[in-house]
């Protein structure tokens, strides 16, 4: 009897040891699905010097910032802008208020689903889409129109919701980032009041965590209550040297990490590596054509050139997709 | 015997529990600066409804936000803003590069020490004095020379350095906000690079949560390093409708407490308790010409009129320096 009991107990210590076993070696890869490798080794060990207490290149928690490029880095971007497809879609909702957009580009040739046509005008013709459909009503009324499209938009290749078009091994990311005391910030052109309705529930990133391009507003009094309007001007483009710049404004501490995927994302990530200690910069490289889209340096969205050879010359981290990720959407995990 | 230990017992017993009382007692006034009275009243009234779990008002950690105005309701802001102090400073400093200013208003003025002609040129004047002294340099540099600067400086009257006339009640106050999960924030007119190097020392609050007015910034290769110059032009006034306005831009959640002293925060006090649910909106009142200042409607600084009108109107939480506060000052402490 004796014996019998003192082999129970044994394997009962071996059971638990094993569990615990199991459960740290789990714990112990905060990033399942990013493949081993120089990407994922580079993150892991700049997380490790920055935290460790006693270390050269350790960083107390208030200084460890993190800023995030969206389209292309957190979320996709092809066949173009998802923001854009925002636009697009509150131009026809918005048609029948305005019987002029019939004759006028670059609304005429959308309204009859033309839009290369309409992209023609380059960045004018965005701008005035842009402006058309993101100005004139008030923040919080803005807020509801992408809250009412984001929950029912489709992407029109994979027909997902956008909000199910993130990087799985990004937001494997964010976690790990902030499970080690980093604040974790959006830096995108994309706008600000386009992102924040869903970026806390889908990056676990707050509104006051988003910096993005963004219109002048004016401050108005409605019946007694005060409104804030958007206005057909423009306040900030979040791009290039935009980015810094406003990294500047809104935080004014400079990130000791920066993760982009274009050339708009360059600026932000030498003026993140140029500060003093640990460093990481990482560029996003889009290379599989087959989970997701192959493009770089002669891509009209999200160009990646002068960045990429920024990255060789100073040994920044780049992401090859097709290789460096297990996943590429959550929707793929069984 | 047994008697005797049965009285021991019951001495320790009571030891302990009024040792309880005393410390609950004390825990219990977490503003202990403030007088009891209705302005402190109001407050504790408020924190205990919006984080009472369950409770109609109940406000979720992540939208407790709080906006501070900082002259006149964080620290001081008599005889004249303590910017301009330091601009004054900064023109002394900058003459012996500036031969023209000799003969050029407002500086001639003011290095012949007569402040009050220099400013009769009033915002035009204040404008000139703010962008000789507030551009043309990198962030990094404008940085190191308010560092220097408020660690030496002395108020002219008081003889103390600028960050002790800090006042006390609110230091209590910024203190019990965030230990009821309140993210606190300065919203303020004064330039949001002369407050954000001494902000997080003084009053708790880091850079990221410093929104004031800003000039415009340019980044910059210098021999392959970036920096970010500071030009002479306004980016942003964060005074009356532009607080609320850079509320929108910087948080992009509505502040459910905000606390000025002056018309220029009525915009602000105005947008938080426009929202739903429990709101505090609070002004400080100088009311005390004995131990710091008394101004409001007639005042050149910090005039507090029509916002005084508005709390009257709506309820507002009016504190009476002289008589809701025990102290002004962390150095009138014993």
């Amino acid at each position: 009897m004796k014996t019998r009991f003192r082999k129970k107990l044994i394997s009962a210590a071996l059971f638990v040891a094993l569990t615990l076993i199991a459960t740290v070696a789990l714990a112990a890869d905060p990033l399942p699905s990013w493949n081993d490798g120089k990407a994922k080794q580079s993150i892991i060990s700049f997380v490790e010097q920055v935290t460790k207490e006693g270390s050269p290149d350790f960083v107390p928690v208030a200084e460890r910032i993190a800023t995030f490029d969206n389209d292309g880095t957190l979320w996709g971007e092809q066949p173009m802008y998802f923001q854009l497809f925002f636009a697009l879609d509150r131009v026809k909702a918005l048609a029948p208020k305005h019987p002029e957009w019939k004759t006028k580009e670059p609304f005429a040739s959308l309204l009859k689903g033309d839009v290369k046509s309409a992209l023609k005008g380059g960045e004018a013709a965005i701008g005035q889409i842009v402006m058309a459909t993101h100005a004139g009503m008030t923040t919080g009324e803005f807020d509801q129109i992408v809250k009412d499209w984001i929950t029912t938009a489709k992407h029109p290749v994979t027909k997902k919701p956008y909000t199910e078009m993130v990087y799985q091994p990004m937001l494997e990311l964010l976690d790990y980032l902030r499970a080690n005391g980093f604040k974790t910030y959006i830096v995108s052109g994309g706008g600000v009041g386009f992102m924040r309705p869903w970026a806390e529930k889908v990056y676990g990133i707050p509104p006051e965590q988003v910096i993005g391009s963004s219109g002048k507003l004016k401050f108005d009094l409605r019946g007694g209550k005060p409104v804030l309007v958007k206005l057909p001007e423009i306040n900030s483009i979040d791009d290039k040297a935009g980015k810094p710049i406003n990294i500047q404004q809104h935080i004014g501490r400079r990130p000791i990490a920066a993760f982009g995927n274009s050339d708009g994302d360059l600026q932000m990530l030498q003026w993140t590596t140029a500060g003093n200690g640990a460093r990481l910069a990482l560029i996003v490289h889009h290379t599989d054509p087959v989970r997701e889209y192959a493009y770089d340096r002669k891509s009209p969205v999200g160009k990646l050139d002068k960045a990429l050879d920024a990255a060789t010359a100073n040994g920044w981290t780049v992401v090859d997709m097709k290789n460096d990720w297990k996943l590429i959407y959550p929707f793929e995990k069984k």
